[in-house]
């Protein structure tokens, strides 16, 4: 039996409609701006988020270090939550790809308040480094998958354009974001000055992901992108994935939040587990086990005897990840393990 | 009538046959190592060139960019030649990535001597950057598609190695050199540290390259796609095509050879133009314009009108490239065009 | 009548005696190696650290970052204190010079614990950095010049070494540790792969600090100072004021502590004001002003009418620093300065 | 016998004088811009050349550096002469420090003309690094200490200005070509953004150089040299020396080029020596060795046998260099030397 695979939702992979549609897109040179699929698919999402232009990009990684070299310059500072993706899961790129240094800040559930940035900001010497630009995480993967309040980003927006700092959105999952709180793409795009989302994730495209900002900033992306190594060709392949994930997978992440809500109880419910953030807002499920049922290696090792895959992300941490190749009876049966299995077996049988 | 795109043969379109097979793959998530189309081809791939290893990357700039990083640290410096692609045409990816120095060489058709390098290798002084890589192009873009001889490149490399310098191999277009001189991929193979191969020009694909080497090096290398942005999911999408263009489209470069020395015959015998390198090996015809018919961009557009695309590579520089999008018919009504329609009106009138 | 100028260590003057040696100095080219009297230095500084090799260069900052540099990578990772100099007042240095991504970590008055850091190295996965140093700092500037206890540098070396971590202390005020501990260099050194030392602070002279380590590292430390631009030449004019500074200086940082003691005594009996650190151990003396009192540059203005000059480090914070050319007298009356004029006139005369 | 040191115009020791008036300096902290001396410095050599603005840095390595730096951005390009100290000598900065390429071109004597210049700025193209800069060296080191025709470097800037492309002079030896062409400092400045001047080559201050230019480049300036790590404190102690060196060692270069023509002479004269330029301007005489005398350092050990150091600079390159600490029968004796002890014994017995 196939096992159940919860470790992330870029394991999604294309259905059969997906891959009709991919076979049969309309395709040109990207490099040379001909693809018309990716095209079509950059102004449709640029206009999803009430900007003028777009740029599809190889991933989501790429897309925030492309957004954040182009906001900044070496020697400079970006602002960051402690746990945001861009920091902690990007390989060191803002230092290494654009010699900027990271001022992490800690919130809650992945959420910065207003006030603690507002002191942020460094003085005008040569001794420091010089603050350009915030990057918010929405969701928020290691806050829970953490919906951010819209008024909290309106808030820290209107300051940083106050004080000439750039607004950068990792959406990698702002769909689920859109899906969960019911604010549309519309309503994100305006507190920023650019935005990444991702196709491969929640909506199950097989790669890539697209940076939305002005004319000019996806001029200057493009040029990045081509240095980074992202151009590609025949792109459109993947752009329809994108397109028709965007008709047809969007809607379902409800879904995804739905079985999240049930393996979420079925955490709640098991000694030795802890939820990590107790609301569940989307499709992230962050749980830690008592060291005395063992480490998160050893859980993740047991659930996965019983035909379960659960991402093992720090020492006693978990991560459950729904997405939509997972269906409703898998995620019963997921929370079903997850109850009967987390416990060491001489545990269990006590 | 769909012009005859002459531009570059990064144009290619995946066949109705390629897009079934696309289609069809199996595919995983790759950053995971768990795309088993991927990982078939990396395999196949590596063991063409007589490597244990081979990493899939998006393009054939990344590729290069890699292994420079891989084989380098900040403060190198690499020898290459002065029309290389590595320093000409990947936006200062040397520098900007790695920190590195290129050193650059005046070969004849991108071919270095060995007597040129010889003489190349810094002294180890603080003064200094550090020589440590050497790379060659085969075939290389900017000599004319020339192949590179194996002889020479085996002299270079017995050198490079008795110095303690790497050697990477720019193969984008190894295909056409492999099918042009006979000689296969296991032998171009172990003079090099490195070889980069790209899918999407000749072969056809849509898009996707590849990093071959040592374990130790594709694992390194794998740290650096990631950092990069260059880690996709479900690649083997494109890693079907690429798995399907060295079936099927491989040997048929062999036409895009005939093809060019079909055009460089027709631009030989035009008044007015002038090939660059006599001598056509492969799929590229390099040629310039007398000024007296105008710039490389007017000439262009009088091909254009006739439904020809060339690309104006400098101010009186073309360039003509087959591909097998492009028919034996089609190279007929190019080559005529090309006749015809050299000459400004008033001089053809004339 | 001059100014007492408490601004920072950094303002002393070299005194007659200093200028005489410096004018009697043995010189060299220091590029070639050939300057006498730094070479002299360099032994010294090293045996007084009981490490075999050190190297002179132009700054503290310098000092730090080819350190850095040295034993780093682009894409690792070093952990410090959110308050320390590396991080905080060299520019983004450890970014934009090494591509290194600063993981800061909020101490106690600068001060870290063991299991503070022990759970801070990153997995060996791709997407992390790769954590490879931790750099310390004695006197920790920003935490009220405190004296880092040596058992819980003992503890953080010992664990760091077990990881594979390399151990940097910027000492540019380990003089004043030495002085306030009876802890001497010989005590400091081993639990360290490299030092950095000042001579331009407390010891007084006009410039210039050195990195102490292994031979090997100090080789290496050599080619990043050419490449930073700070291989200067005939610099036995500074390395002599460094020498005499030891000689002659060393000691009488302990007058700078008890003069920076009774400081402390007028700040915590003025109203208005609050030490940010009871604990004075050293030279630095941080405190705030209630916003009632007004800004920080307020009180420093104050002061200033009054010929006391203070440094405005923040909104409301002040620091006073005391160093060789401030007399005792000079000290009586600046803390005199200090109980009268903090509040604002008004204030003052209510 | 102390030798006759000629490796470098950067071996020169203060003189008793000039040590008297560095003793004497008046200081400040530099950092803090308080440092009286460096202040009339930078104004005094901004001034000479005609421009606004100046500032002290440790070497000229930095100075260049700093330049490049602020005048471009990663990713762009700076075009050079093969054999420019920027490129050559300088441990790969431009790379390392600012992402920058280097386009070198090769010169006669290190002179570029317009024409090989007009040609090479970069399309705007996502491919190209975007070119910026053009850096020219004054006199040119390894073109024989030639100074630069004015009148080529006039067209050159009126070219590079009317391209939008930024002009920097490597003026370490500018002082030369002032003395030796009498085109005086506000002659030169004008047709440049940015000059690096030095105060520890034939002028003979311990260590210093400046960087001259705008006052928004300056103070971008002052930011990269605490950057990089050059922010020293009572610097005026080698302000003085170079303000002294303005006075009254200045004029003595013309006793250097008189001197460097005498070893030319002795040279020129000499079985199996050759100059490598014949027309000695200024204090530098570059040679080969025929290999049947041996290697450069071959004859270079026979010279110091002797009592006289030159540089081996390549395998059979020497460069004899004249400075103030070289009195006439000091060069005298040397030219004797290089008559009588170029060839091996046995060859000068025949």
């Amino acid at each position: 039996m196939t096992p159940i695979d919860l470790r992330s939702d870029t394991v999604t992979r294309p259905t059969p409609e997906m891959r009709a549609i991919m076979a049969a897109a309309e395709v040109g040179d990207d490099v040379f701006g001909e693809d018309p699929t990716s095209i079509a698919l950059q102004n449709r999402v640029a206009t999803m988020f009430g900007k003028p232009a777009a740029l599809w990009v190889p991933s989501g990684t790429m897309s925030n270090q492309i957004a954040i070299r182009c906001h900044t310059q070496p020697g400079d500072e970006l602002l960051c939550e402690t746990t945001s993706h861009v920091y902690l899961w990007e390989a060191g790129g803002p230092a290494v790809l654009s010699g900027v240094t990271c001022r992490t800040i800690d919130g809650h559930a992945g959420v910065l308040e207003l006030e603690q940035l507002a002191s942020k900001i460094r003085p005008d010497n040569e001794h420091y480094v010089r603050t350009k630009l915030v990057c918010l995480e929405n969701t928020h993967n290691r806050g829970g998958g953490r919906v951010y309040p819209i008024e909290k980003i309106a808030a820290i927006s209107h300051w940083a354009r106050h004080n000439g700092l750039a607004m950068h959105l990792d959406g990698a999952r702002i769909w689920n974001a859109i899906i969960a709180s019911g604010i549309s793409a519309a309503e994100w795009g305006p507190h920023f000055d650019s935005i990444s989302v991702c196709f491969s994730k929640g909506l199950g495209a097989p790669a890539g992901s697209m940076l939305i900002g002005s004319p000019e900033l996806i001029a200057q992306a493009k040029r990045v992108r081509k240095l980074f190594g992202g151009g590609m060709r025949q792109i459109g392949i993947l752009a329809a994935a994108a397109n028709y994930a965007l008709d047809v997978h969007l809607p379902k992440l409800a879904d995804d939040h739905r079985h999240a809500a049930i393996l979420a109880d079925a955490v709640r419910e098991t000694p030795g587990l802890q939820l990590e953030f107790d609301t569940i807002e989307t499709n992230l499920v962050w749980f830690t086990v008592d060291p005395e049922w063992g480490t998160a290696k050893d859980v993740a090792a047991r659930y996965r005897e019983h035909g379960l895959l659960i991402g093992s992300m720090g020492k006693q941490v978990l991560r459950a990840c729904t997405h939509g190749d997972v269906s409703a009876t898998e995620i019963e049966r997921a929370a079903a393990i997850i109850r009967q299995h987390s416990a060491p077996r001489k545990l269990a049988r006590a």
